[in-house]
């Protein structure tokens, strides 16, 4: 499109009803700020430029707002005087002149840029206005739009609507696109003589018309406008996205067993032929290649696995995990910025941190990587083919090399050899009806301080 | 209130499509018996006392329903002769004179203190029978209400209902509150002359009327009246109780990323501003302060987490686990009956039990406090800034002091001294080569059992 | 029933939208592929024979169709010419004569014995061809019964149908009973005279028709009759199927306090008065008996929980765990190919592999059976009322006797006899005020690193 356009996003709300120590447009949706699926939808349908009208926690919003190769400014609100008063607030950019100015919302996030997109087409096509309305299940409470030979005439409240009116279902979002040249005239005459003593956006449809120009409206699917005031409708905007990134992802080929219970994030990366058992959580940077099995129970978070790896059940990826082609991490098991090599097997009740394992090696249940000594972190290196036998203990720094065998219940603070055989573990010893003793003794004391009691 | 009121719950049903080995009255939702979920709702509905009509493991329902403040007492249904006959089960106590009588059901356990309210507010207003009704999604099945300038004429069985009597859709709940001083007037009016020869409390209304007294109906919401007749409908009112609760917990400041998959304790208390993640499960007695945050798939009982305190993910908090502010439990942690002081960390594959664990303390990943000697329990107590290292057992009674350091891998039996640092692990051994040879002999044997096949 | 059923099922598919590297039959609904479910149904149905007819992934698909006492032959479809022209795929078989000709699909793998039976009930009764019809929610897309005085006149596709048509909402399923007798006559009469050039197997109504045959419908729930053709659907029929089963189970006596958390596997079995909390996973060959408790976060596969045993939570179970009446298997931890005995513990952060539990035995937490030497699996042995302490390591093969006593943190490599104490670990060494210096030495090292950087 080669009309330009201002985005000017209301995110200057108190969001009082969040009960929340920060603005409601901060609360993540799939792990990003909600003010950021705004900027990158906007983003998406080509704006060039956008004005955040930001209040609380204004550095914050404009800091979540603000994305590489989309010019983002912002506006503080002082006052809360109703929409059409924000949208003035931008009015400095707004009069560097633009073709078109379109305002939208920061606690809307899940408009589409198709829906952006479709509102711009209609505006190039020579409307003045044009609203996004939608549909509704349930009109009441919403302003609805009075459409007559496909021209919007007004949009009306709930409260001062007639019995007629009442009875329309197409409602207004409060998203629209103004024709920029005229956008200052219009939202300046917007007037406050009301109830509240507000400045009501939606007037400018009535105040643009007695000037002669041509107001439309296009409609979105009610879900995309769904906006957020309570947590528990922030709950609800998660749903929404969690099952239309779910339903995109299985059409592409993924597999989920039971879509509902797993939880992805804004960023995650599934290919074609990744299975997802039920019960798995993505945090943000993680990426599955095709053929890789993510069983139940299972968390990654800026992670990468490779083509027929499998995680789970139980098991967590976090930051800087990355699992080789057929890889095994298995359950009750940790991985943390470590290479898991090709074919090498994790699988039960390790730990595995600032590490390397080489391909085809295997480590044993309750084998952890000591990495910290309590003030820093230290590498552990395991190469190709090595086995490092159950419960044991590797302090880091050390390196283990290829074919390396290690002992079960070993401590292992030095370093072995490829090929070599580590031991660090006591000879056993064995004192015979010993236990009978020792259970005797454990029962009289028990005795004893039940008689305290 | 100043009426005094008495509450007739009828609990004594077989419930043979539960197919249990126990009452229904007794399977818990939220963690607590059914019939606990009436007598809490009733006795914050204010009143004074109680009769708990009973049958089948009469004493445990007895003493499930039994709350402080609320004067209960039970009689023994020993025949099944309908409703009608079950409340006269009472007689005595309706006896003693009261201004209203409540008769409830212990399998109807989402009822709020509001309706009940709402219905004694009806007879305070002069209605003498006052019977709980609600607009039903599908009727049938359903005694009808037939009402009539505001009063209830009658309550009528789908079965004998005419064809417009089945189109109402306002249907009898079974609840109602009766005239304490003619309630076994009436009462003992109702007849069995009907198909199944039982005696039906919906008859109490047409007997009253035609005794001249005043019958009016009051509504209450589908979903407060759902009783219970399987295991099916059982997980249904769990599933209600738990999207009410969630809900008020959402609106009251609670953040919840996916609030279906919570499942909260009748007492669970979460302050505003915590973030509850994916699956997590509460068990009774839990507190979480506010700025905490409770990660995907984490199981607490009994615990209790102060402001900024980190659980999870995998985590398990069992009773008597205490975390201090800013605190973290990692996971594939346990925690039991232990104090982790402020700051600590206690990180990854970790068991702490009967322990004490001081402010700003790192536990290692692998951390065993082995606090069972098979017939006692014994006591950890680690100081504040103390590090213990990966992979070791820390063998109670046992006591570490302020700033102690334990090496890696150690099995620690005897207190190490503040600031003192302990070793409890065998000395490496290395054998170049040997691995090769491990290697061979093993696949030898491999090999031989082959062959033996 | 006497009369002799073929059943022809249309297994060829492409499955493009699957997006798949396998043929969408052998996708698997609870944990069996969707062929099977299918062919399971109607050998209940009581089907003698069947004949696959299969393109893509044909042997497999074969076999994955092939039940034993079930005579299961698979004809391939080397050209995608329709339903018509695929059923006569199986032309041979046919003509073998059978009293009855059933059509039904691979990837319809929902549909109940019950529904087969019952169309097979109406072809005894006489009619020529029985179609399973279904009253569609929203019947857009689907091809319309037209029905007049009991009998079916055609089934008229949506683009063909005329207004008035396409307000029936009573659709066809594509599944039929045809007399076998005269199948193969009216099959081959289909012609493909239409938009596609297709031989649509819905033509037959009306040929049958003209041949003096007559045609009725019989009517199935429509999610019986719900089919797969992207992953989105076959998450839907797998949420149908677990939705299905765990009603059924429910009304059986099973508690699920979240039912819709819990994910059975086609075979998974479990008895009345069993508690199963939310977020549990069953895959294949699980068995629990009555008075169980499966805890919240569990994943069992292949196993057998005893009467009174508990498992979880975060536990998994796997093939070959066999837990005694009473026995406990807690947090993180993990069972394969081993019997714990009745009342044995097992609760916390452990691996027991290829081994046996006597009976009353206490595993200690962050126990290892170290059962794989990199090569071979070996045996762990231990005897009753055991006592293993916390963090040992028990390496197999190994076996300890009834009684014995292991010291906590202890790694076992030769066997302790019964009522003997073993020990296995270093002895501690303190060295007082050392850990003020090595604090101070790393923190130096940090110091040099952040200097470099």
């Amino acid at each position: 499109m080669n009309r330009t356009c201002l985005a000017v996003i209301l995110a200057a709300g108190d969001s009082t009803r969040m009960k929340s120590s920060m603005s409601k447009v901060l609360h993540p949706i799939a792990g990003l700020p909600m003010i950021a699926h705004v900027m990158t939808a906007l983003q998406a349908a080509g704006m060039q430029d956008a004005v955040l009208v930001v209040g609380r926690d204004a550095d914050k919003v404009t800091q979540a707002g603000s994305l590489p190769g989309l010019q983002v400014s912002s506006v503080l609100q002082t006052e809360r005087r109703g929409t059409g008063h924000a949208v003035l607030t931008a009015r400095e950019t707004i009069a560097k002149g633009y073709d078109d100015v379109l305002v939208t919302y920061g606690d809307v996030p899940l408009v589409k840029p198709e829906t952006f997109l479709a509102a711009r087409d209609k505006r190039a096509e020579g409307a003045d206005i044009v609203v996004i309305g939608f549909e509704a299940a349930n009109p009441f409470g919403y302003g609805r739009l009075l459409i007559e030979n496909g021209e919007l005439l007004a949009i009306r409240e709930e409260k001062d609507a007639s019995e007629d009116e009442r009875r329309i279902t197409r409602c207004n979002s409060g998203l629209m696109v103004i024709n920029g040249a005229r956008a200052l005239e219009w939202l300046e005459k917007i007037g406050n003589s009301n109830a509240k003593g507000e400045y009501y956006l939606t007037d400018i449809v009535e105040i643009a018309r007695a000037k002669g120009a041509r107001v439309v409206a296009i409609d979105a699917p009610e879900e995309e406008l769904a906006g957020c005031n309570t947590r528990a409708e922030l709950a609800g905007l998660e749903a929404l996205w969690q099952k239309r990134r779910r339903h995109a992802l299985m059409l592409s080929g993924v597999s989920m067993i039971a879509p509902e219970t797993v939880f992805l994030a804004h960023d995650t990366v599934l290919s074609p032929d990744v299975l997802i058992e039920p019960n798995v959580v993505f945090g943000p940077g993680v990426t599955v290649e095709s053929g890789a099995v993510i069983h139940a129970f299972s968390h990654l978070e800026g992670a990468h696995v490779a083509e027929g790896a499998t995680v789970g059940p139980f098991a967590r990826l976090r930051p800087g995990a990355n699992l080789g082609e057929g890889a095994k991490v298995g359950n009750f098991c940790e991985v943390k910025k470590a290479e898991i090599g090709a074919g090498a097997k994790v699988n039960h009740l390790t730990y595995i941190g600032d590490a390397f394992v080489g391909a085809g090696t295997n480590i044993g249940a309750g084998t952890i990587t000591c990495n910290y000594d309590g003030v820093n972190k230290h590498e552990t290196r395991i190469g190709a083919h090595a086995f490092i036998g159950s419960n044991s203990a590797l302090v880091a720094p050390v390196t283990i090399g290829d074919g390396a065998y290690v002992a079960s219940g070993s401590v292992i603070t030095a370093d072995v050899p490829a090929e070599a055989l580590a031991f660090g573990r006591a000879r056993q010893e064995v004192k015979p009806e010993r236990a009978t003793a020792v259970r005797a003794r454990a029962l009289a004391l028990k005795a004893a301080q039940k008689a305290e009691r």
